[in-house]
Protein backbone atom coordinates (compact mmCIF):
# COMPACT_ATOMS: atom_id res chain seq x y z
CA UNK A 1 0.00 0.00 0.00
CA UNK A 2 1.07 3.83 -1.41
CA UNK A 3 0.77 6.13 1.88
CA UNK A 4 1.94 9.81 2.09
CA UNK A 5 4.39 10.93 4.56
CA UNK A 6 6.15 14.24 5.13
CA UNK A 7 6.15 14.59 1.37
CA UNK A 8 6.91 11.98 -0.17
CA UNK A 9 5.08 8.66 -1.46
CA UNK A 10 5.99 5.23 -0.11
CA UNK A 11 4.98 1.85 0.77
CA UNK A 12 3.40 1.53 4.44
CA UNK A 13 6.13 -0.74 5.16
CA UNK A 14 8.68 1.77 4.56
CA UNK A 15 7.41 5.04 6.76
CA UNK A 16 8.47 5.26 9.90
CA UNK A 17 7.60 7.92 12.41
CA UNK A 18 10.29 8.92 15.14
CA UNK A 19 9.18 7.97 18.66
CA UNK A 20 9.89 11.48 19.86
CA UNK A 21 6.71 12.29 17.13
CA UNK A 22 4.45 14.26 19.30
CA UNK A 23 1.31 12.40 17.91
CA UNK A 24 2.88 8.91 19.58
CA UNK A 25 4.10 10.48 22.66
CA UNK A 26 1.02 13.14 23.63
CA UNK A 27 -1.76 12.59 20.86
CA UNK A 28 -1.00 15.76 19.97
CA UNK A 29 -2.54 15.79 16.47
CA UNK A 30 -5.96 16.50 14.62
CA UNK A 31 -7.38 13.45 11.53
CA UNK A 32 -10.04 13.36 9.47
CA UNK A 33 -11.38 10.35 7.20
CA UNK A 34 -12.81 10.89 3.64
CA UNK A 35 -14.40 8.74 1.88
CA UNK A 36 -13.56 8.46 -1.73
CA UNK A 37 -16.09 7.10 -4.59
CA UNK A 38 -15.13 6.27 -7.99
CA UNK A 39 -11.78 8.30 -7.97
CA UNK A 40 -13.46 11.33 -6.37
CA UNK A 41 -13.62 13.31 -3.03
CA UNK A 42 -16.56 12.87 -1.27
CA UNK A 43 -17.18 16.27 -0.10
CA UNK A 44 -12.85 17.02 0.51
CA UNK A 45 -14.10 20.70 0.66
CA UNK A 46 -15.96 20.01 3.95
CA UNK A 47 -13.54 17.74 4.79
CA UNK A 48 -10.37 20.28 4.50
CA UNK A 49 -12.62 22.59 5.79
CA UNK A 50 -13.11 20.97 9.47
CA UNK A 51 -9.15 19.82 9.39
CA UNK A 52 -8.46 23.94 9.79
CA UNK A 53 -11.16 23.68 12.80
CA UNK A 54 -9.28 21.18 14.52
CA UNK A 55 -5.73 22.54 14.16
CA UNK A 56 -6.82 25.65 15.08
CA UNK A 57 -8.58 24.11 17.89
CA UNK A 58 -4.85 23.04 18.90
CA UNK A 59 -2.83 25.96 17.99
CA UNK A 60 -1.11 24.39 14.98
CA UNK A 61 -0.67 26.15 11.59
CA UNK A 62 -2.09 23.84 8.78
CA UNK A 63 1.26 22.82 6.75
CA UNK A 64 -0.27 22.88 3.55
CA UNK A 65 -3.41 24.89 1.96
CA UNK A 66 -6.40 23.50 0.16
CA UNK A 67 -5.16 23.63 -3.04
CA UNK A 68 -1.77 21.60 -1.61
CA UNK A 69 -4.01 19.02 0.36
CA UNK A 70 -6.57 18.33 -2.51
CA UNK A 71 -3.05 17.65 -5.17
CA UNK A 72 -1.31 15.72 -2.40
CA UNK A 73 -4.80 13.06 -1.49
CA UNK A 74 -5.78 13.09 -5.68
CA UNK A 75 -1.92 11.99 -6.30
CA UNK A 76 -2.24 9.33 -3.59
CA UNK A 77 -5.77 8.14 -5.12
CA UNK A 78 -4.42 7.69 -8.63
CA UNK A 79 -1.67 5.70 -6.80
CA UNK A 80 -3.99 2.98 -5.19
CA UNK A 81 -5.55 0.04 -6.65
CA UNK A 82 -9.39 0.62 -5.64
CA UNK A 83 -11.75 3.27 -6.50
CA UNK A 84 -13.74 3.58 -3.44
CA UNK A 85 -11.89 4.29 -0.52
CA UNK A 86 -11.24 5.64 2.65
CA UNK A 87 -8.68 8.64 3.26
CA UNK A 88 -6.99 8.56 6.36
CA UNK A 89 -4.86 11.70 7.23
CA UNK A 90 -3.41 12.73 10.58
CA UNK A 91 -1.33 15.73 11.08
CA UNK A 92 0.76 15.76 14.41
CA UNK A 93 2.99 18.86 16.06
CA UNK A 94 6.45 16.22 14.77
CA UNK A 95 9.18 14.95 16.34
CA UNK A 96 10.95 16.89 18.90
CA UNK A 97 14.46 16.19 20.28
CA UNK A 98 13.20 15.54 23.78
CA UNK A 99 9.69 15.17 25.25
CA UNK A 100 8.82 18.42 26.55
CA UNK A 101 5.09 19.02 27.43
CA UNK A 102 5.37 22.90 25.92
CA UNK A 103 5.13 23.33 22.13
CA UNK A 104 7.91 23.15 20.25
CA UNK A 105 9.96 25.85 18.52
CA UNK A 106 8.87 26.97 14.66
CA UNK A 107 11.59 24.68 13.70
CA UNK A 108 9.87 21.92 14.00
CA UNK A 109 7.58 20.50 10.91
CA UNK A 110 4.20 19.04 11.65
CA UNK A 111 4.21 15.71 10.74
CA UNK A 112 1.81 14.74 7.79
CA UNK A 113 0.50 10.74 7.51
CA UNK A 114 -1.83 9.49 4.98
CA UNK A 115 -2.93 6.19 4.10
CA UNK A 116 -6.06 5.29 1.71
CA UNK A 117 -8.47 1.40 2.39
CA UNK A 118 -10.60 0.44 0.27
CA UNK A 119 -13.86 1.37 1.44
CA UNK A 120 -16.25 -1.24 1.41
CA UNK A 121 -19.80 -0.74 1.41
CA UNK A 122 -21.83 -2.38 4.57
CA UNK A 123 -23.21 -5.78 4.49
CA UNK A 124 -26.15 -6.50 3.37
CA UNK A 125 -27.23 -7.63 6.95
CA UNK A 126 -26.22 -4.73 8.50
CA UNK A 127 -28.98 -2.42 6.19
CA UNK A 128 -31.35 -5.62 6.24
CA UNK A 129 -31.59 -5.78 9.76
CA UNK A 130 -30.10 -2.69 11.37
CA UNK A 131 -27.23 -3.02 14.20
CA UNK A 132 -27.29 -3.01 17.64
CA UNK A 133 -26.07 -0.11 20.05
CA UNK A 134 -25.06 0.48 23.47
CA UNK A 135 -25.19 3.37 25.67
CA UNK A 136 -22.52 4.73 28.23
CA UNK A 137 -21.93 7.91 30.38
CA UNK A 138 -19.78 9.98 28.36
CA UNK A 139 -16.51 10.19 29.72
CA UNK A 140 -14.33 12.60 27.39
CA UNK A 141 -12.96 15.85 27.15
CA UNK A 142 -14.92 18.70 27.02
CA UNK A 143 -13.39 19.66 23.66
CA UNK A 144 -14.69 16.93 21.28
CA UNK A 145 -15.45 19.39 18.17
CA UNK A 146 -11.99 18.93 17.77
CA UNK A 147 -11.40 15.26 15.44
CA UNK A 148 -8.27 14.90 17.88
CA UNK A 149 -6.12 11.47 17.23
CA UNK A 150 -6.31 11.58 21.49
CA UNK A 151 -8.84 8.44 21.24
CA UNK A 152 -8.52 6.66 24.23
CA UNK A 153 -11.36 7.60 25.76
CA UNK A 154 -13.38 6.59 22.40
CA UNK A 155 -11.72 3.50 21.99
CA UNK A 156 -12.60 1.95 25.39
CA UNK A 157 -16.02 3.04 24.72
CA UNK A 158 -16.95 1.67 21.35
CA UNK A 159 -14.78 -1.97 22.85
CA UNK A 160 -17.59 -2.06 25.49
CA UNK A 161 -19.95 -2.25 22.42
CA UNK A 162 -17.70 -4.77 20.81
CA UNK A 163 -17.46 -6.75 23.92
CA UNK A 164 -21.44 -7.25 23.68
CA UNK A 165 -21.41 -8.13 19.68
CA UNK A 166 -23.06 -4.40 19.27
CA UNK A 167 -21.84 -1.70 16.51
CA UNK A 168 -21.50 1.42 18.52
CA UNK A 169 -21.53 3.00 21.66
CA UNK A 170 -23.76 5.74 22.05
CA UNK A 171 -22.86 8.62 24.67
CA UNK A 172 -25.12 10.32 27.28
CA UNK A 173 -24.10 13.13 29.20
CA UNK A 174 -26.44 14.63 31.69
CA UNK A 175 -29.17 12.12 30.47
CA UNK A 176 -28.86 13.87 26.72
CA UNK A 177 -27.87 12.27 23.78
CA UNK A 178 -24.47 13.66 22.68
CA UNK A 179 -23.17 11.58 19.61
CA UNK A 180 -21.57 7.81 19.13
CA UNK A 181 -18.46 7.01 20.06
CA UNK A 182 -17.21 7.30 16.34
CA UNK A 183 -20.65 8.56 14.54
CA UNK A 184 -23.41 10.96 15.24
CA UNK A 185 -26.80 9.96 15.82
CA UNK A 186 -30.15 10.91 14.65
CA UNK A 187 -33.62 9.72 16.23
CA UNK A 188 -37.28 9.71 14.49
CA UNK A 189 -40.42 10.25 15.74
CA UNK A 190 -43.10 10.00 13.29
CA UNK A 191 -41.48 11.65 10.18
CA UNK A 192 -39.71 14.08 12.32
CA UNK A 193 -35.82 13.71 12.27
CA UNK A 194 -33.77 14.88 15.15
CA UNK A 195 -29.92 14.95 15.94
CA UNK A 196 -28.03 16.66 18.53
CA UNK A 197 -27.29 20.31 18.77
CA UNK A 198 -24.01 21.46 17.64
CA UNK A 199 -21.41 22.36 20.94
CA UNK A 200 -17.71 22.01 21.54
CA UNK A 201 -18.89 18.30 23.49
CA UNK A 202 -19.06 16.69 20.40
CA UNK A 203 -17.98 16.83 16.52
CA UNK A 204 -19.78 18.02 13.44
CA UNK A 205 -20.28 14.94 11.53
CA UNK A 206 -19.91 15.37 7.71
CA UNK A 207 -21.90 12.56 6.92
CA UNK A 208 -24.25 14.46 9.76
CA UNK A 209 -24.74 17.64 8.21
CA UNK A 210 -25.06 16.06 4.40
CA UNK A 211 -28.02 13.85 5.66
CA UNK A 212 -29.51 17.41 7.35
CA UNK A 213 -29.06 18.72 3.50
CA UNK A 214 -30.20 16.51 1.69
CA UNK A 215 -33.67 16.11 3.98
CA UNK A 216 -34.22 19.63 3.43
CA UNK A 217 -33.99 19.13 -0.35
CA UNK A 218 -36.87 16.94 -0.04
CA UNK A 219 -38.61 18.88 2.26
CA UNK A 220 -38.52 16.68 5.33
CA UNK A 221 -38.48 18.04 9.03
CA UNK A 222 -35.44 17.90 10.95
CA UNK A 223 -34.36 19.61 13.99
CA UNK A 224 -31.55 20.15 15.60
CA UNK A 225 -32.18 20.02 19.69
CA UNK A 226 -31.26 18.36 23.31
CA UNK A 227 -32.57 14.66 23.02
CA UNK A 228 -33.00 13.06 26.70
CA UNK A 229 -32.22 9.29 26.56
CA UNK A 230 -35.95 8.00 26.99
CA UNK A 231 -36.65 9.55 23.69
CA UNK A 232 -33.72 7.79 21.86
CA UNK A 233 -35.03 4.64 23.73
CA UNK A 234 -38.48 5.31 22.78
CA UNK A 235 -38.12 6.43 19.17
CA UNK A 236 -39.69 4.91 15.68
CA UNK A 237 -36.20 4.61 14.38
CA UNK A 238 -32.73 5.28 15.21
CA UNK A 239 -29.51 5.83 13.22
CA UNK A 240 -26.09 6.57 13.52
CA UNK A 241 -23.88 8.42 10.58
CA UNK A 242 -20.24 8.47 10.11
CA UNK A 243 -18.29 9.14 6.77
CA UNK A 244 -17.16 5.38 6.20
CA UNK A 245 -20.67 3.99 7.46
CA UNK A 246 -22.66 6.85 5.84
CA UNK A 247 -26.39 6.37 7.58
CA UNK A 248 -27.17 2.99 9.36
CA UNK A 249 -30.28 1.99 11.19
CA UNK A 250 -29.58 1.12 14.76
CA UNK A 251 -32.70 -1.33 15.85
CA UNK A 252 -31.99 -2.01 19.21
CA UNK A 253 -30.20 -0.55 22.00
CA UNK A 254 -28.70 -1.54 25.35
CA UNK A 255 -30.89 -5.03 24.53
CA UNK A 256 -34.49 -2.86 23.94
CA UNK A 257 -35.86 -3.09 20.46
CA UNK A 258 -36.18 0.10 18.72
CA UNK A 259 -39.77 0.53 16.69
CA UNK A 260 -40.47 -2.48 14.99
CA UNK A 261 -37.00 -4.04 14.99
CA UNK A 262 -36.18 -3.44 11.79
CA UNK A 263 -34.74 -0.57 9.49
CA UNK A 264 -37.97 2.08 9.41
CA UNK A 265 -39.54 4.12 6.41
CA UNK A 266 -37.48 7.36 6.87
CA UNK A 267 -34.18 6.05 6.80
CA UNK A 268 -35.29 3.75 3.42
CA UNK A 269 -36.14 7.33 2.31
CA UNK A 270 -33.61 8.95 3.15
CA UNK A 271 -30.83 6.15 2.44
CA UNK A 272 -32.17 6.04 -1.33
CA UNK A 273 -31.69 10.15 -1.49
CA UNK A 274 -28.21 9.38 0.21
CA UNK A 275 -27.45 6.89 -2.45
CA UNK A 276 -28.66 9.35 -5.63
CA UNK A 277 -26.51 12.11 -4.08
CA UNK A 278 -23.50 9.90 -4.39
CA UNK A 279 -24.62 8.52 -7.99
CA UNK A 280 -24.85 12.05 -9.08
CA UNK A 281 -21.16 13.21 -7.63
CA UNK A 282 -19.85 9.80 -9.74
CA UNK A 283 -21.43 11.40 -12.45
CA UNK A 284 -19.71 14.31 -12.26
CA UNK A 285 -22.75 15.86 -11.76
CA UNK A 286 -21.91 17.89 -8.34
CA UNK A 287 -18.84 18.35 -6.71
CA UNK B 1 21.08 7.98 22.91
CA UNK B 2 20.41 4.50 23.44
CA UNK B 3 16.78 3.48 23.79
CA UNK B 4 14.75 0.15 24.09
CA UNK B 5 12.19 -0.64 21.70
CA UNK B 6 10.37 -3.83 21.50
CA UNK B 7 13.25 -6.00 22.57
CA UNK B 8 16.08 -4.19 21.81
CA UNK B 9 18.65 -1.67 22.77
CA UNK B 10 19.37 0.54 19.28
CA UNK B 11 20.18 4.50 19.06
CA UNK B 12 17.25 6.22 19.27
CA UNK B 13 17.93 7.28 15.20
CA UNK B 14 17.33 3.90 14.66
CA UNK B 15 13.88 3.58 16.42
CA UNK B 16 11.28 3.42 14.31
CA UNK B 17 7.39 3.48 14.73
CA UNK B 18 4.88 2.21 12.70
CA UNK B 19 2.40 5.10 11.61
CA UNK B 20 -0.46 1.98 12.31
CA UNK B 21 1.07 1.91 16.16
CA UNK B 22 -2.03 2.39 18.00
CA UNK B 23 -0.18 5.01 20.01
CA UNK B 24 0.05 7.19 17.27
CA UNK B 25 -3.00 6.73 15.83
CA UNK B 26 -5.43 6.66 19.14
CA UNK B 27 -3.13 7.82 21.74
CA UNK B 28 -4.12 4.08 22.90
CA UNK B 29 -1.31 3.58 25.41
CA UNK B 30 -0.13 4.34 28.71
CA UNK B 31 3.55 5.63 30.58
CA UNK B 32 5.88 5.98 33.57
CA UNK B 33 8.65 8.44 34.08
CA UNK B 34 11.26 7.23 36.24
CA UNK B 35 13.93 9.20 38.20
CA UNK B 36 17.67 7.81 38.46
CA UNK B 37 19.73 8.72 41.18
CA UNK B 38 23.42 7.80 41.12
CA UNK B 39 22.54 4.80 38.72
CA UNK B 40 19.44 3.70 41.29
CA UNK B 41 15.86 3.95 40.27
CA UNK B 42 14.04 6.00 42.67
CA UNK B 43 10.61 4.00 43.93
CA UNK B 44 10.91 1.88 41.18
CA UNK B 45 8.48 -0.43 42.49
CA UNK B 46 5.84 1.84 43.15
CA UNK B 47 6.00 3.30 39.61
CA UNK B 48 5.55 -0.16 38.09
CA UNK B 49 2.77 -0.94 40.02
CA UNK B 50 1.30 2.12 38.64
CA UNK B 51 2.29 0.87 35.46
CA UNK B 52 0.48 -1.90 36.12
CA UNK B 53 -2.75 -0.32 37.37
CA UNK B 54 -2.98 2.21 34.29
CA UNK B 55 -2.56 -1.20 31.85
CA UNK B 56 -5.43 -2.41 33.82
CA UNK B 57 -7.25 0.86 33.26
CA UNK B 58 -6.78 0.43 29.35
CA UNK B 59 -7.53 -3.45 29.53
CA UNK B 60 -3.86 -4.42 28.27
CA UNK B 61 -1.90 -7.13 29.24
CA UNK B 62 1.28 -5.88 30.34
CA UNK B 63 4.18 -7.04 28.71
CA UNK B 64 6.64 -7.74 31.35
CA UNK B 65 6.64 -9.17 34.52
CA UNK B 66 8.04 -6.99 37.30
CA UNK B 67 11.58 -8.74 37.12
CA UNK B 68 11.80 -8.06 33.45
CA UNK B 69 10.87 -4.42 33.22
CA UNK B 70 13.87 -4.02 36.44
CA UNK B 71 16.09 -6.36 33.81
CA UNK B 72 15.54 -4.08 31.09
CA UNK B 73 15.60 -0.65 32.90
CA UNK B 74 18.61 -1.54 34.95
CA UNK B 75 20.63 -2.23 31.41
CA UNK B 76 19.76 0.84 29.81
CA UNK B 77 20.74 2.79 32.67
CA UNK B 78 23.79 0.75 32.35
CA UNK B 79 24.31 2.02 29.40
CA UNK B 80 23.57 5.87 29.63
CA UNK B 81 26.94 8.45 29.50
CA UNK B 82 24.79 10.35 32.75
CA UNK B 83 24.00 9.17 36.74
CA UNK B 84 21.00 10.78 37.19
CA UNK B 85 18.42 9.98 34.51
CA UNK B 86 14.98 10.87 33.77
CA UNK B 87 13.32 7.71 32.57
CA UNK B 88 10.56 7.51 30.36
CA UNK B 89 8.65 4.04 29.38
CA UNK B 90 5.41 3.85 27.30
CA UNK B 91 3.63 0.81 26.39
CA UNK B 92 0.89 0.77 23.69
CA UNK B 93 -1.68 -1.16 22.04
CA UNK B 94 0.90 -2.37 19.11
CA UNK B 95 0.70 -1.54 15.65
CA UNK B 96 -2.24 -3.56 14.09
CA UNK B 97 -2.55 -3.70 9.90
CA UNK B 98 -5.12 -1.65 9.76
CA UNK B 99 -7.29 1.17 11.66
CA UNK B 100 -10.03 -0.11 13.82
CA UNK B 101 -11.45 1.35 16.85
CA UNK B 102 -11.87 -1.98 18.30
CA UNK B 103 -8.75 -3.73 20.49
CA UNK B 104 -6.55 -5.77 17.21
CA UNK B 105 -6.60 -9.65 18.37
CA UNK B 106 -4.60 -11.52 20.33
CA UNK B 107 -1.77 -11.75 17.78
CA UNK B 108 -0.35 -8.21 18.11
CA UNK B 109 2.23 -7.30 20.64
CA UNK B 110 2.19 -4.49 22.48
CA UNK B 111 4.56 -1.71 21.93
CA UNK B 112 7.29 -0.76 24.58
CA UNK B 113 9.85 2.23 23.82
CA UNK B 114 11.77 3.16 26.77
CA UNK B 115 14.31 6.32 26.60
CA UNK B 116 16.94 7.51 29.20
CA UNK B 117 17.14 11.09 29.54
CA UNK B 118 19.67 13.43 32.05
CA UNK B 119 18.32 14.56 34.99
CA UNK B 120 18.99 18.24 35.80
CA UNK B 121 18.40 19.60 39.38
CA UNK B 122 15.50 22.71 39.27
CA UNK B 123 17.72 25.81 38.79
CA UNK B 124 18.35 27.47 41.99
CA UNK B 125 16.54 30.34 41.10
CA UNK B 126 14.00 27.99 41.16
CA UNK B 127 14.23 26.99 44.73
CA UNK B 128 14.94 30.51 45.61
CA UNK B 129 12.09 32.22 44.25
CA UNK B 130 9.45 29.71 43.28
CA UNK B 131 7.82 29.70 40.70
CA UNK B 132 4.30 30.50 39.09
CA UNK B 133 1.14 28.95 38.08
CA UNK B 134 -2.07 29.87 36.67
CA UNK B 135 -5.59 28.07 37.14
CA UNK B 136 -8.14 26.80 35.02
CA UNK B 137 -11.20 24.82 34.43
CA UNK B 138 -10.27 20.77 34.19
CA UNK B 139 -11.55 20.22 30.67
CA UNK B 140 -9.85 16.31 30.54
CA UNK B 141 -11.37 13.01 30.51
CA UNK B 142 -12.90 11.32 33.70
CA UNK B 143 -9.97 9.06 34.12
CA UNK B 144 -7.17 10.93 34.63
CA UNK B 145 -5.73 8.30 37.07
CA UNK B 146 -5.00 6.53 34.42
CA UNK B 147 -1.64 7.33 33.20
CA UNK B 148 -2.76 7.59 30.22
CA UNK B 149 -0.67 9.06 26.36
CA UNK B 150 -3.94 10.82 25.45
CA UNK B 151 -2.55 13.98 27.01
CA UNK B 152 -3.54 16.68 24.10
CA UNK B 153 -5.95 18.28 27.08
CA UNK B 154 -2.43 18.33 29.33
CA UNK B 155 -0.33 19.56 26.78
CA UNK B 156 -3.33 23.29 25.95
CA UNK B 157 -3.76 23.32 29.42
CA UNK B 158 0.22 23.17 30.02
CA UNK B 159 0.50 25.57 27.09
CA UNK B 160 -1.55 28.42 28.80
CA UNK B 161 1.12 28.69 31.76
CA UNK B 162 4.41 28.49 28.95
CA UNK B 163 2.75 31.38 27.02
CA UNK B 164 2.38 33.86 30.35
CA UNK B 165 5.59 32.68 31.15
CA UNK B 166 4.34 29.86 34.31
CA UNK B 167 5.29 27.17 35.29
CA UNK B 168 2.38 25.45 35.70
CA UNK B 169 -1.26 25.68 35.10
CA UNK B 170 -3.12 24.01 38.17
CA UNK B 171 -6.73 22.45 36.77
CA UNK B 172 -10.17 23.51 38.71
CA UNK B 173 -13.54 21.19 38.61
CA UNK B 174 -16.40 22.30 40.39
CA UNK B 175 -14.27 25.04 42.18
CA UNK B 176 -12.02 22.50 43.24
CA UNK B 177 -8.42 21.84 42.90
CA UNK B 178 -7.81 18.60 41.31
CA UNK B 179 -4.09 18.40 40.18
CA UNK B 180 -1.33 20.63 37.99
CA UNK B 181 -1.58 19.67 34.77
CA UNK B 182 1.64 17.70 34.50
CA UNK B 183 1.87 17.68 39.18
CA UNK B 184 0.09 16.96 41.82
CA UNK B 185 -0.38 19.97 44.25
CA UNK B 186 0.02 20.48 47.89
CA UNK B 187 -1.25 23.59 49.90
CA UNK B 188 0.06 24.62 53.45
CA UNK B 189 -2.00 26.69 56.39
CA UNK B 190 0.49 27.24 59.15
CA UNK B 191 1.96 23.79 59.75
CA UNK B 192 -0.72 21.94 58.23
CA UNK B 193 -0.06 20.54 54.45
CA UNK B 194 -3.15 19.53 52.61
CA UNK B 195 -3.66 17.89 49.05
CA UNK B 196 -6.06 16.66 47.10
CA UNK B 197 -8.09 13.29 47.79
CA UNK B 198 -6.90 10.53 45.54
CA UNK B 199 -9.89 9.78 42.98
CA UNK B 200 -10.48 8.90 39.08
CA UNK B 201 -9.85 12.49 38.28
CA UNK B 202 -6.41 12.86 39.21
CA UNK B 203 -3.16 10.90 39.18
CA UNK B 204 -1.55 9.67 42.45
CA UNK B 205 1.86 10.88 41.80
CA UNK B 206 4.43 8.41 43.20
CA UNK B 207 6.27 12.09 44.78
CA UNK B 208 3.52 13.03 46.14
CA UNK B 209 2.91 9.92 48.33
CA UNK B 210 6.37 10.62 49.65
CA UNK B 211 5.74 13.74 50.43
CA UNK B 212 2.92 12.31 52.79
CA UNK B 213 5.50 9.63 54.02
CA UNK B 214 8.09 11.74 54.45
CA UNK B 215 5.92 14.21 56.38
CA UNK B 216 4.47 11.54 58.41
CA UNK B 217 7.99 10.02 59.14
CA UNK B 218 8.96 13.24 60.88
CA UNK B 219 5.37 14.11 62.69
CA UNK B 220 4.04 16.50 60.19
CA UNK B 221 0.58 17.02 60.28
CA UNK B 222 -1.32 16.36 56.12
CA UNK B 223 -4.44 15.84 55.40
CA UNK B 224 -5.95 14.59 52.13
CA UNK B 225 -9.01 16.97 51.59
CA UNK B 226 -11.14 18.66 48.97
CA UNK B 227 -9.30 22.20 48.41
CA UNK B 228 -10.92 25.04 47.24
CA UNK B 229 -9.86 27.34 45.05
CA UNK B 230 -9.88 30.56 47.18
CA UNK B 231 -7.89 28.24 50.23
CA UNK B 232 -5.10 27.61 47.11
CA UNK B 233 -5.20 31.25 46.46
CA UNK B 234 -5.16 32.26 50.02
CA UNK B 235 -2.59 30.04 51.16
CA UNK B 236 0.64 30.17 53.22
CA UNK B 237 2.60 27.78 50.88
CA UNK B 238 1.41 26.03 47.59
CA UNK B 239 3.88 23.19 46.26
CA UNK B 240 3.41 21.55 42.88
CA UNK B 241 5.44 17.77 42.73
CA UNK B 242 6.55 15.23 39.98
CA UNK B 243 9.20 12.98 39.78
CA UNK B 244 11.51 14.96 37.62
CA UNK B 245 10.61 18.26 39.67
CA UNK B 246 10.50 16.84 42.94
CA UNK B 247 9.08 19.51 45.07
CA UNK B 248 8.56 23.20 44.21
CA UNK B 249 7.55 26.43 45.72
CA UNK B 250 4.65 28.10 43.72
CA UNK B 251 4.55 31.93 44.54
CA UNK B 252 2.86 33.37 42.65
CA UNK B 253 -0.56 31.97 40.93
CA UNK B 254 -3.06 34.23 38.77
CA UNK B 255 -0.63 37.08 39.25
CA UNK B 256 -1.83 36.82 42.91
CA UNK B 257 1.64 36.58 45.45
CA UNK B 258 1.47 33.50 47.94
CA UNK B 259 2.49 33.98 51.25
CA UNK B 260 4.79 36.44 51.58
CA UNK B 261 6.05 35.51 48.06
CA UNK B 262 9.08 33.32 48.78
CA UNK B 263 9.46 29.59 49.39
CA UNK B 264 8.16 28.90 52.89
CA UNK B 265 9.35 27.27 56.11
CA UNK B 266 7.35 24.02 55.42
CA UNK B 267 8.67 24.02 52.25
CA UNK B 268 12.31 24.41 53.12
CA UNK B 269 12.11 21.65 56.40
CA UNK B 270 9.95 19.53 53.74
CA UNK B 271 12.67 19.47 51.04
CA UNK B 272 15.71 19.08 53.50
CA UNK B 273 14.16 15.63 54.48
CA UNK B 274 13.38 14.66 50.61
CA UNK B 275 17.52 15.72 50.06
CA UNK B 276 18.00 13.61 52.83
CA UNK B 277 15.94 10.61 51.77
CA UNK B 278 17.30 10.64 48.33
CA UNK B 279 20.85 10.64 49.45
CA UNK B 280 19.91 7.48 52.08
CA UNK B 281 18.93 5.54 48.86
CA UNK B 282 22.02 7.08 46.84
CA UNK B 283 23.77 5.32 49.31
CA UNK B 284 22.04 2.26 49.75
CA UNK B 285 20.67 2.61 53.31
CA UNK B 286 16.75 2.28 51.43
CA UNK B 287 16.00 0.45 48.01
Amino acid sequence: MTVFLNGKFLPLSEAHISPLDRGFLFGDGVYEVIPVYAGKLFRGNQHLDRLQNSLNGIRLTNPHSKQEWTGILEELIARQPHDNLSIYLQVTRGADNKRDHSFPGNDIQPTVFIMANELKTAPVATTQDGVCAITQPDDRWEHCDIKAITLLANILLRQQATDQGCAETILIRDGIVIEGAASNVFVVTGKLIKTPNKGHQMLTGITRDLVLEIAASQNIETVECDIAVDELLGADEVWISSSTKEVLPVTSIDGKQIGDGTPGPVWQELISYYADYKKRLVAGEIS
